[in-house]
C-alpha cells in the first residue's frame, strides 16, 4: 500500500497541485488500526495555507475545468473510474485497517467507483455537449413572440468544499466529487480524521492517473481550521456527518450570513415498517428480517442510512426479535476483517465504540430493554485466526433493543451510531406513520408490504418526512439495492434531522453545483446565448439543403421549407387501407362530423407526419444517417381533404459525440397548411456524421 | 374601502378562520399616509396566539387543502383571481395611501392578480390532476426490470410562513400564496407594518370570496413575535425584505438548527450594463436610458430589483447621465398619487425617506458625486392639485450619482432603497463583468447590446452571480417585460446578497413547498403508488379493447396486443412512393447496406408508426376522441422486408379534466418484431370522454 499514507508520520494533504505534510515535530491526532489498535499515522494541518488552497481552486481550478464540456468531463470521470477499478485490491488492503470487511469495502470502494461510472454515463446521455444546461421550457413573454424567457444553469464561480464522514472514506469523496467535477467546479475534499488515510490513498491514485485537470481536486487531511473564513457566496460547502457538526457549520458567519451555499446530509433515525400483512411466513417478513440484520451488521452499523427503528405490529415484536436474532447467530462472525470467514468488523475507532456504548446506556436508562446481544467486550476472530477478546480493537456485538413505551423520547432521538437497532411495536398503520415521523426527518425508510393500499397510506403519511422510501415485497426483495444503499440515480438526503440536503439523484446533483439563472431576450439573442435555435429566430434557407451538411458545417438555424402538397380524400382512404388505421374520423364523414374536434373526415396524423418526412427528406446518401426518434409532437389543426400542407425544418440543437464520428441533431419541424395555420409541431431526432 | 383596515384603530389579523384585533388600549405602531402624514391605523399583535395559528394551519389547513387535487386548487386560484380583479378599484384607493401612483398600484395589484392567473393556468397545464408530482424519469435499478426508482414530490407536512416586504403589499402576498396553495400547503402571511393595511384589505376580499378552503390563509398584521419558535422541519419560512432581517431570521434557532426550511429574497445592488456597441443613437442606448429612468422612478425606486448600478463605457458616463436627466425632466411629476398627472409618488414612510437620505449621504462621503437631482425637500403636486413642499409627505427627487472611482466599496455595497442610481464607468467588457459581480450576488442584471459575442461574454461572466439576466436590443426593447418586473414564469431571487433563494419560476415554486422523495419498488408497487403505469407492471388484456372504455371505466394497465403483421419490400416501396420519403435507406439496397445502422433496405419509421396505429386502433366511434400528440419516440431495431411487427398499447396515465367532459390518456406503445425485439417505444396522447 501507498507509502504516503502509512509509512510516514503524517497523512499528507494535496494542495495547489502538490503533496503537503506538516513539518516534523508538529502535534497531530493519532490514527490507529480499528481491530488491533496499532498506530498507523498522525493527522495535522498545522501550517497549511487554506486561503491559498481556496484561491488556487477559484483561479486555476475554475480556469482549467472551464476548458471542457460536460461530455469531455464525463469521459475524464470514466477514465478515472477505470484507473481506480484496476487498483481496487490496493485500496481494499488499506480499507481493512478501518475495521471494514471485504463486503464493507466493496460498498465503499466499488460503490464509489460505481458513482464515477454512473456520472460518466449520465453526463453524456443527459447533458448537452457544452457548458450550459438549459432548464425547462421556453416561456413566451410577449404575444408577438419577440420576447422570450428561459432558465439556464451555469457552474457556480467558486469552489466546492466537501466535508466527509469517517464511515465511507472513498465513496464519500467520490459521490460529491463526481457531480461537482461534471458541473465544472473544483473540489477541496476534507475527509474525517479516523479514516482519512484511505481517502489519501485514493487521492494518490487519482493524482497518478492524470485523468483530472489541474486544480480539480485538493485534499485537506486533517482539521479544516480557518478554511470556511475564506469562502463566500460563490462557494459551496457540502457536509456529511453528525447533526451537531452540521449545526456548528451552519452557524459559521460565512455560511449563516455570508451567502456560502451549504448542504448537509446527517445520520438520522431511519425506520423500517413491517406492514400488517407481512406476517411470519410471508416473503415480506423474510425480506424485512434480512434487511434489518444487514443494516445492523454492515459497516458494523456505522451508516447514516442504517435502520435504527424497526416499526412492527405490536404483537409481532417478539417474532421479529427472535427471527432477527436467529439470523444474527447464523450469519455474524465478528473479528479482524483480515481473518477468513469474518462477516462483521470493528467500529472505526475506540472513541467511536465509547460513543456507541454511551448512547446505548442512555437508551437503557430511558426505558429500553436489551432484547439481544451484550455490551460486554465480545470474543472475536483475530487476524491470525485465533479467537478471544481484543482489548485494543473497537469491537462490539450487534444489539437489538425493545421498548415498553413506543413513544419514549430517547427511542426517537438518541442514535447509537453502531450495530444497534430498536424493535418497536405499533398499533395500526396510522400509528406506524406517526412513529416514523417522530424521527424528525430521515434519510430513508423501508416499508415491507405486499398490499398496495397499505403502501399508499404509508407513503402519503411519511413521504414529506423522508428523502427516500424503499418498498420491499415478494417482487423486488431479491433484486432490491437495499435499504442502506444510496444509488447515484436517486437523491440521497432528507429533511429535518437528516440535514435538509440533497446529494446524488443523477444530474440533479450536478445542478447543485450550478446557479440557475432566468435569461430573457429576443429569439435571436437566446439562440446566440444557448446555441439552441429558438422559434422566432432567424433561419437560413439559402445555404443549400441542410441534410447535405456534415456536423462541421451545419449551423443552428439552417433550414428548408417545402412546397405545399394537397391532401385528397383518396389519399386518406388509401392510407387507411394500407395502414389498417380505419378510425372513423378518417373513413366515416357522418361520424367524424359528430366528433367535437373534427370538421368531418380528416387526414391521419401519421399521414401528415409521413408526408412531412417526404417533403423534407433529401434522398441521396449524405451525412444524415438515421432518424432515431421524435419528441414533443402535437397535432394542432386538423387537415381535411382539399387542404394542403408544407413542412419547415430547422436545425435546432447540434450535439457532436466525443467518441464517435457522428452526433445528434434535433430539428424543429413545423407543418402548416395553405393558410399558414399550424398543423403540427415536433422535433425530429437524427444522427449526422461529423 | 374596507372598514376593517382603516376605520378602526388596529389593522386586523385573520387567524383560525376569524378576524382578530388587539384589545382596546394596547400600544401599537402608527401607520400614516405617505403623502400627507395623516394617521391611518395602528398595528399590534399584542395578545395574538401564534402557536394556535401554527397548529390551526397544520391541522385544519393541511386537512382541508388535502381534499383537493392540483387542478382543483388551480381552479380555486382562478376563481379568486377573478374575484379580486372585479374589485381592483377599491384596492387602488387603499394603495394610493402608500404613496403609490396608479401605475405603481398596477404593478402591485394587477401584477399580483396576474400571478394567480398564471398559476391557475400552469397548475392545470403542467401538473397532474392528483396530489403527487412525479419528478424526472424512472430509473431501472435491477437488470431484470423488477426493481425501479423514481422521484415524487408531496407537499411539506406543515405551514408556510410568508414574511413580506412593504413595497408590494398585494403582489408580495399573492406571489408566495399562489404556489404554496397549489402545492396544498397552508400559508400564514405576515406583511410589513407600513403598508400591511393594503394586504389586510386584500385578505378581506379573499375571505369574502369564499374561494379558498378553511385554513388555507391566515394573516398576522404586525410583529410575528414568537411565531418562529413554534416552527419545525415540517414548515417553511419564505422571506422578502432587507438582508439584515434575513440574517436575523437565519440565525433563529428553529431555522439555524431546527430544520425549518428557509428561503430569502433580499434587495440587491442590481446592475444594468450598456454594451460597448450601444452608443448614443442606437436603439439599445435608448432602451437603456428608458429602463434606467423607469427603475429609478417606479414605486419611487423602492424595488428590490431596481437598477442601482448603471455600468457604462467610461467615455459614455456623461452621455448617459444627460440622457437620463433629460428623460427624468420630461417624465417625472412628483406628488400625491391622488392628484392628476402625477407620475411619481412618495416613499412609503418618513422613516423610509430618512433611511434613503442617510444611505445617499454615506455614498457621498465615500466619494460619490451628485450628478442629477437634489436632497432638498422637493416641491410636489398636492392631492388638490396645488404645488409646494409637503413637510409631512415622504417625497424625494430622483438622484443620479457618479463615481470617480468605479471600485469604491460603498458603490458596490451601500443601497439607497429609493429613487437613486449610480452611473459607473467601465473600461472594457471584462471590467463590466467584474464590476457587476462586485455586487456580491444580485437578483437581476440588464444587458443592452445587439452584439451576440458581447452578450455571450457578459452572460458567461455574470450568470453565476445572478438570478435573472435581461437582454435588451432593438428586437425586444418594445415587448420586454422590463428589468424590474419579476414574471411568474421565471425564477425570482439570486445568490449571495440577493438572499440565495428562489421564488416563482412557474411550477418550480410549487416544488419549493414540497418534499422530493426517491421511491424504490417493483413496477407494480410504483404503479400503485403513483397511479401511473410502469413498464414491467401487470397489464389487463382480458377486459375488452381499452378504446371502448370511457375514463370512468378505464384503468391504468388496461391493454391491447395486436397480431403480427409482415412487412414486404413492396410495402416499403409503396410507402416511399405515396409519402415521397424516398430516403436511400428505404429505396436503395446497396447504399442502405453501407449505412452503419441498417442491414440494407429498412421500413420507414413513419411506416412502422402508421401501421402501429392501424394495429391498435378500434375503428368505430367510441370514447376515444382524438390522438393529439406523441412523445418520447425512439426507433430501436430496424425492420427489414420479411420482418413482422406487432404493437402493445397500455393505458399509462389518465388525467380527467375538471371543466370538460373528457380528459387526457397517455398510452404506452411498444412495437416488437417476430423475435420480440423492441422495434420502437413511444407514448400516444389521446383525448377520451369521461
Amino acid at each position: 500500500m501507498t507509502a504516503t499514507a502509512l509509512d510516514v508520520d503524517y497523512v499528507p494533504s494535496y494542495v495547489r497541485g502538490a503533496w503537503w505534510s506538516p513539518g516534523a515535530g508538529r502535534q497531530g491526532t493519532e490514527v490507529r488500526d480499528a481491530s488491533t489498535g496499532e498506530l498507523l499515522a498522525r493527522v495535522s494541518t498545522d501550517g497549511l495555507d487554506t486561503a491559498a488552497a481556496v484561491e488556487y481552486a477559484r483561479v486555476t481550478g475554475q480556469s482549467e475545468l472551464g476548458k471542457y464540456t460536460f461530455h469531455q468531463r464525463a469521459l475524464m470521470l470514466k477514465k478515472l473510474a477505470m484507473h481506480l477499478n484496476a487498483q481496487r485490491e490496493e485500496l481494499y488492503a488499506v480499507s481493512a485497517r478501518t475495521g471494514a470487511t471485504r463486503g464493507d469495502s466493496l460498498v465503499d470502494i466499488d460503490g464509489g467507483i460505481g458513482v464515477l461510472f454512473a456520472y460518466a454515463s449520465k453526463g453524456r446521455r443527459e447533458l448537452p455537449n457544452s457548458t450550459v444546461l438549459v432548464d425547462g421550457a421556453v416561456e413566451q413573454l410577449a404575444k408577438d413572440g419577440s420576447f422570450l424567457g428561459e432558465h439556464i444553469y451555469t457552474r457556480i464561480p467558486g469552489v466546492a468544499v466537501q466535508i466527509n464522514a469517517f464511515n465511507f472514506p472513498v465513496w464519500g469523496m467520490l459521490e460529491k466529487l463526481a457531480p461537482a467535477f461534471l458541473a465544472g467546479v473544483p473540489s477541496i475534499v476534507k475527509p474525517a480524521t479516523p479514516t482519512g488515510y484511505v481517502t489519501a490513498a485514493a487521492v494518490r491514485m487519482i493524482v497518478e492517473s492524470g485523468a483530472l485537470p489541474s486544480g480539480s481536486l485538493q485534499l485537506i487531511s486533517g482539521p479544516a481550521r480557518d478554511l470556511p473564513d475564506h469562502l463566500d457566496y460563490r462557494d459551496l460547502v457540502a457536509f456529511t456527518g453528525s447533526a451537531s457538526t452540521a449545526e456548528k457549520l451552519r452557524a459559521h458567519p460565512r455560511i449563516a450570513v455570508g451567502g456560502v451555499r451549504f448542504t448537509a446530509e446527517t445520520d438520522s433515525l431511519n425506520a423500517a415498517i413491517l406492514g400488517p400483512d407481512a406476517v411470519p411466513g410471508t416473503p415480506e417478513f423474510d425480506a424485512y428480517i434480512k434487511s434489518l440484520v444487514t443494516e445492523v451488521t454492515v459497516k458494523a452499523g456505522q451508516k447514516c442510512t442504517s435502520i435504527r427503528r424497526a416499526l412492527v405490529p405490536r404483537d409481532l415484536v417478539d417474532d421479529v426479535v427472535s427471527a432477527a436474532a436467529a439470523r444474527l447467530r447464523q450469519r455474524v462472525v465478528l473479528g479482524d476483517p483480515r481473518a477468513a470467514d469474518v462477516t462483521m468488523g470493528a467500529l472505526a475507532s475506540r472513541e467511536q465504540l465509547d460513543g456507541v456504548r454511551e448512547s446505548v446506556q442512555q437508551m437503557l436508562a430511558a426505558g429500553a430493554e436489551l432484547a439481544w446481544g451484550s455490551l460486554e467486550a465480545p470474543d472475536v476472530v483475530r487476524a491470525d485466526g485465533s479467537t478471544g477478546t481484543s482489548p485494543d480493537g473497537a469491537f462490539m456485538e450487534p444489539l437489538l433493543l425493545t421498548w415498553p413505551d413506543s413513544d419514549a423520547d430517547a427511542l426517537h432521538s438518541v442514535e447509537a451510531f453502531g450495530p444497534v437497532a430498536s424493535v418497536v411495536g405499533y398499533t395500526d398503520v396510522a400509528d406506524a406513520v406517526r412513529l416514523a415521523a417522530r424521527g424528525g426527518g430521515s434519510l430513508v425508510a423501508t416499508v415491507c408490504t405486499n398490499d398496495p393500499d397499505t403502501a399508499r397510506e404509508i407513503l402519503t403519511g411519511i413521504a414529506g418526512h423522508h428523502g427516500r422510501v424503499l418498498f420491499l415485497n415478494r417482487e423486488d426483495a431479491r433484486s432490491s439495492t437495499g435499504h442502506g444503499s444510496p444509488v447515484p440515480h436517486l437523491v440521497h438526503g432528507g429533511p429535518g434531522r437528516a440535514g435538509d440536503g440533497e446529494e446524488l439523484g443523477g444530474i440533479r446533483a450536478v445542478r447543485h453545483y450550478m446557479q440557475r439563472t432566468a435569461v430573457q431576450g429576443s429569439p435571436n439573442m437566446l439562440t446566440s446565448l444557448t446555441g439552441i435555435w429558438h422559434a422566432g429566430a432567424d433561419r437560413r434557407f439559402d445555404a443549400g439543403h441542410p441534410f447535405r451538411k456534415p456536423l462541421s458545417e451545419l449551423r443552428v438555424g439552417d433550414a428548408v421549407r417545402s412546397d405545399l402538397r394537397k391532401v385528397t380524400l383518396e389519399d386518406i382512404s388509401a392510407f387507411a387501407e394500407t395502414t389498417g388505421d380505419t378510425f372513423y374520423a378518417h373513413t366515416d364523414q357522418e361520424a367524424a362530423a359528430v366528433n367535437p374536434f373534427f370538421p368531418g373526415i380528416v387526414a391521419h396524423g401519421y399521414l401528415l407526419l409521413s408526408w412531412g418526412a417526404g417533403l423534407f427528406v433529401d434522398p441521396a446518401p449524405g451525412p444524415v444517417l438515421a432518424n432515431y426518434g421524435l419528441e414533443n409532437l402535437r397535432f394542432l389543426t386538423p387537415v381535411a381533404a382539399g387542404d394542403s400542407i408544407r413542412v419547415t425544418l430547422t436545425a435546432k440543437k447540434i450535439t457532436p459525440r466525443e467518441t464517435e464520428n457522428y452526433g445528434e441533431v434535433a430539428w424543429d419541424a413545423v407543418l402548416t397548411n395553405q393558410d399558414d395555420e399550424l398543423v403540427a409541431t415536433y422535433d425530429v431526432l437524427t444522427l449526422v456524421e461529423k
